[in-house]
């Protein structure tokens, strides 16, 4: 079946009292948009239509380079109308699938399932029963169950209102009838705007078969006019990547406390602790344990390592064993190769730390090349920037930094070398040797005390 | 009208199994009776009461000094007894609002429409219903509709109990009847108590006409006899904060993890990632984004501001498009001019620091005035305190402080100086040098590492 | 009563999708068969079996010494079948009490009721009712409410579905029958296995009494097959920590963030802020204030003391009316007296630090024993290890250790002593007086800042 997908994205979203156009609110980080942009092509293959009002060239800008067609609706009359403004984009041919730039979490199974229903030209749309339908358009249907019509709120009767089945908006049309009913659109209601609802009587006037069905989940179809309902689908969607999660058999210790902005991949036996953010594409390896409050940001961490609480990594690849934290941070282009150990306070960055070496309290360590084996001492620097430029430091493997070295780089540090505590070097030292360079210490005879000053 | 407030504040609240009285115990930082005093202030402008019993003297000495009129109730012999004890407080005319010290989410909206409702000398009651209505006085009404009497659990039949409308207990009094009724209350019950709720049968009985009302929420009128109860008042609050601000457009990655505990301030297109906690007085300018698990008490934080991952901020100002964090800890005293940067395990107090300034990295400023261009290497600290005097250190604009370098206050730092890594300074630095202070590294030849000792 | 506990605990977990068996996940921290064993010894002194099957070995070594029979069922033929793997460790009197290993929250008083309710030779089972009880054995009883059987969900006709009493597994046999019904036992069944339930069928056949309860809450008997029902139980479970910790009188934050997993044990007015994590064995005394954020594993706060948040402490002892952190880290054997400051970014391991010392800013102590009245400057460290050996540092009462001061174990510093910041120790440092190893700063004339390099 040939599907284009139409998505009405024009909304200002007065609501969310924002400068940014509704539609590239994110949830789970992503704009709403590019929710359904992903959605769309997951279920059809077809040309993609995105129709923007407000803003759309902040909208087409944020979206970046896009395989779809973007259609201007300006001025803006309605949901009927943006299909008009649309229609010179869809083919004579096949279904028009409606969906909308503010209702991000339609899943796959969903929108398959309405794909699937849809038979010759017939049209399907998406219902749902709701305990409390007031302020929704009500489906109504004949005494076969056929649907006859959909009642909006304020033209229901008693009866009508009773109905607890609603028009969600999500519509399958047969554009061969589509493109008629387009042109047949009136706006001859109190606000003067051209509605798609109309279209589902064009369809029961024509002998249209209309279909429908309810979507997996009721949350799938709500939209965002507010923050309230963003932050409300922001926990749908995230109670659904923890279902995921543990569904493939990690430990959640609080499913109601993860967050996964992006794509987590997690291998066997991998536990995280509560409060962690998973942002960009995370990769975590079998038995892999993420300790309490850790913020993991498009890093890879192999087999076995552990990670303890308020960690922050970005851009970072952890080796197998490693262990990490507390209150480590890794920056982009920190590569740690196995059984690596990053204690407390120390911040590594484009750095590349060798097999077993150990960096564990109050370091930081940019531009570095550190060899295998290696002990870093406390407060230790990698001095890298001299305010204009930034240079290398290397440490050879077995090599042993003593504590509050600062490395003045460019700096070379030889295989074995042992550095003295205390030492600031900005030249070279040789390998299994012990360079230190250290001030002699003296006692000042007759010294007391500073004394309080008043005031 | 001329509105007199009571708050009865009197019980020792025996299973907080505290040493402190019950309504110092805080709801989002401010003990529970604060709230309520705060509630009476923004809907009558009229007389305050609060009448206290136990631990009456802590009561009043932790409250502050507050415009209100004490009366002490000793012994305690129920809430009727409190208002007589109150009684003296209160004029010949107007009404008495009856609050409590713990009961302390009544909205301005529920009592002002206890007020609006109140006619020459009516009676206006705050009544609920219940689904499980059990252990309340229940509401009995004639067959008209009007309220009969308040009948209790003990003394209810059957079909009694099956009433869902209780007595909340929050009652506007007409003063003409009050002093009489007042006098009237009999303590001929099994407690030996006087009980406010007489005073219902009283007005039944003198046809005072006994208007009634709900709250808008709930959970406005539950009160406090336990932790359990203060942690679900503590919730119902932090939900109504998260609310408010989502209301006006603020960006909550997640409304149930979001601590407000005083006033937060928030410009337009603001975003607050989870776990933060808000105390004091915080405003957030335009586009400020908060990071997940900060802490921000007290401080103002400039438009377009970042505050990264796990900051601890107090008392602290940050200018605009500033970055600050992960792990940055400002204090009291820190003015952070516009585009100032400043990074992971770095503390800053009392210290100003100009504009595009960088400290990002395992530092320590304290009692210093840093200009603008300024770089501050990693594990710089400014050593402002000699044992028993704090001095300040003065660092010119565009100066760049080696890493590693000890600045001993009081000290200067001339603009566009440099300081060589690894310096300790006790003596002013001139403008537009290198200054640096260092000890010549030396390799020793024939040295060995040492061994490991046996044991 | 002669009480036997067995404990099903063969289960593989297929749906865990673990290489750790089911009975082994855990729950707060403690593997879920733990659980189990420890309510077993807690309403029963008698013998207690485990039959456990899958990866037998892996459950005894990973549950250590335990004084239980451990009994091995292979293959594994149903529960029915695990029981008679057991038999032989039943004596012919008293009861038998039937658990699970993947049953891990069925609290004691409901396991006493069971006990109570058992006479003579009656067999006790525990039913329950659920709103949706489908999949679940029904419960069927005669006209005078006695068991009659219970039908499982494939053989159970409409009506028999429509009962919403279940089977939660959870039995008190008499021993005397439990030899005979356990021979008696058939697997002509489409699995062809033995099942436990089939000795209801037998009791009432022979006339023995059936007595049923429930349990007190409903997640008692809830079971544990895949990641999602762990996850539930660990929130029953750490809800009822914090509900039982709020009812002692603790002021939790949020009841729905804290995480327990051994025991916490607090003193009055303990005040305990969001996303605390408490692990083995924490002791807070009275007045204890832990802010948001903590992690804290086997350690004790003496009365009065204030944990600032983000603090990471881990087998410490802590003083009365001590502050630590925000960002402190205080390891295995840091031992601090009353009134010690720690601050932000501060590590303290096997170490103790005497009253009212002081060690405020980015600082690793490590193998020290500091005296009382110390004042340790930012940036200090303790190099105790010279890649090969630890050593020991020794400062005495009141000396002031300059900020960024490198003390190069063995190191002994004298009371009373000063060391100048920046100081690189490897000496022993006078009492009372200022020792400073510091290099002479010079400025150097016609230097240039460096320029820009291209590429």
């Amino acid at each position: 079946m040939s599907i284009t997908v139409v998505i009405l994205a024009g909304g200002k979203g007065t609501r969310m009292y924002s400068s940014k156009p509704k539609v590239l609110h994110p949830i789970a980080g992503k704009p709403m948009l590019a929710h359904v942009v992903e959605r769309a092509r997951a279920v059809a293959d077809g040309k993609l239509v995105v129709v923007v009002g407000h803003a759309a060239e902040h909208v087409r800008a944020a979206m970046g380079e896009l395989p779809v067609s973007w259609v201007e609706q300006v001025p803006q009359l309605g949901t009927g109308h943006a299909m008009q403004c649309a229609a010179h984009e869809l083919p004579q041919e096949g279904h028009s699938l409606v969906l909308y730039g503010d209702v991000p979490l339609l899943s796959d199974a969903t929108l398959r399932a309405m794909l699937a229903l849809a038979q010759g030209d017939d049209l399907v749309l998406l219902t749902q029963h709701l305990t409390d339908p007031s302020g929704y358009g009500r489906i109504r249907r004949d005494a076969s169950g056929a649907v006859q019509a959909i009642v909006e709120q304020k033209d229901a009767s008693a009866a009508e209102r009773a109905i607890t089945e609603i028009n969600t908006g999500i519509l399958l049309l047969p554009n061969v009838h589509l493109h008629r009913w387009l042109k047949a659109l009136r706006n001859d209601n109190a606000q003067g705007e051209y509605y798609l609802t109309d279209l589902i009587g064009f369809a029961v006037r024509d002998q249209v078969a209309v279909r429908t069905l309810h979507p997996g989940c009721e949350w799938e179809t709500l939209g965002v006019n507010n923050q309230l309902q963003r932050a409300e689908l922001e926990r749908h969607y995230q109670q659904q990547q923890a279902v995921q999660l543990m569904t493939q058999g990690v430990t959640l210790l609080d499913p109601a406390r993860i967050d996964v902005r992006g794509e987590l991949q997690c291998g066997k036996d991998v536990q995280i602790d509560v409060n962690c953010l998973f942002i960009g594409k995370v990769i975590l390896g079998d038995n892999v344990s993420i300790g309490a409050h850790c913020v993991l940001q498009d890093c890879e961490i192999a087999a076995g390592s552990q990670i303890a609480p308020f960690s922050h990594l970005d851009g970072a690849q952890v080796g197998e064993g490693a262990r990490i934290g507390p209150y480590a941070r890794l920056r982009p282009g920190a590569v740690l190769a196995a059984q690596v150990h990053v204690g407390n306070f120390v911040e590594i960055k484009k750095s590349e730390v060798g097999v077993g070496s150990k960096v564990n309290h109050l370091t930081y360590i940019g531009d570095s090349s550190i060899g295998s084996g290696v002990n870093v001492g406390a407060g230790t620097v990698t001095c890298n920037y001299d305010g204009v430029n930034k240079s290398r430091t290397v440490i050879g493997d077995g090599a042993f930094i003593g504590s509050g070295s600062m490395l003045v780089a460019p700096l070379t540090i030889g295989a074995g070398a042992t550095i003295g505590a205390g030492s600031t070097l900005s030249k070279d030292a040789p390998a299994d040797q012990l360079t230190v360079a250290r001030a002699k210490a003296v006692t000042i005879p007759g010294w007391t005390r500073p004394q309080k000053k008043s005031g």
